[in-house]
């Protein structure tokens, strides 16, 4: 897969992730670290919480959604530069045993007025389970370089 | 340190976390498992890249970022539960060394609508790194129960 550049994106592109499936040791491992609240790290004291059993923090949905999509085919020229990210929202919690893919829609293409030699491309991204259900939406700005300057 | 309800939190209240040093294994450990782009990894490849020398994944600060929190005198009953989040930035580069915390201050509460048990408030986190530079900026939506119905 060769790199792309801005004039490679246009608003509909769709671009699907692989799969990862997720582990309880791996949702409590990263708790642990980073989000140290029971109903991340301890089985059985969340099933009293308001998940009624683990669930992964929403910060490991997105770091899983980052890998998949760093390892997608979108694969932007200079590496995948965001700006910032917006209406990040997790309608429904991740538990052991859920498979995930990253479902990626590009917004829009539009070249930067402070940067010539680049761009930003907004990118819909969407975690979705074995279900189909979706565990994870965010919308991201990325900076592409133009082909143009390369 | 007792834990918090709706009641409890007003608009204008500030939080600041304790401090977390960022170390270079750090940023290598987390974006070899979570965000595998050279310039989080690789130091000498770093100062190549447009960031010109590593610097830490932004979502290896908002791990860390969620962790400070955790551990800070905010203390929501129940936990810390995200609905999710909004104009998430990162406006400069956390780099090896750099020492964070994070400022948190209540932006709104407000009653649920649907859930008379509980509320929401609204709070926006800055992190800061030692030279009282923003590294990164996110505004939280956290459900909170009223302490009536507890």
């Amino acid at each position: 897969m060769s790199e792309r550049y801005l004039e490679d994106f246009q608003a509909g592109d769709r671009f699907r992730s692989a799969e990862h499936t997720v582990s309880e040791a791996e949702i409590i491992d990263y708790a642990r670290l980073y989000d140290p609240q029971s109903f991340h790290t301890d089985p059985a004291a969340a099933k009293h919480s308001i998940f009624g059993g683990l669930a992964a923090s929403g910060w490991y949905t997105a770091a899983i959604t980052m890998r998949l999509i760093a390892q997608s085919e979108i694969r932007v020229a200079g590496g995948l530069i965001g700006m910032g990210v917006d209406q990040l929202r997790w309608p429904r919690p991740v538990r052991p045993g859920d498979t995930l893919h990253v479902d990626a829609e590009v917004l829009e293409v539009r070249p930067s007025r402070s940067h010539p030699d680049r761009g930003i491309v907004r990118v819909r991204n969407t975690t979705v389970n074995q279900a189909g259900e979706t565990v994870q939406t965010m919308e991201t700005a990325l900076f592409v370089p133009r082909r143009s300057t390369a």
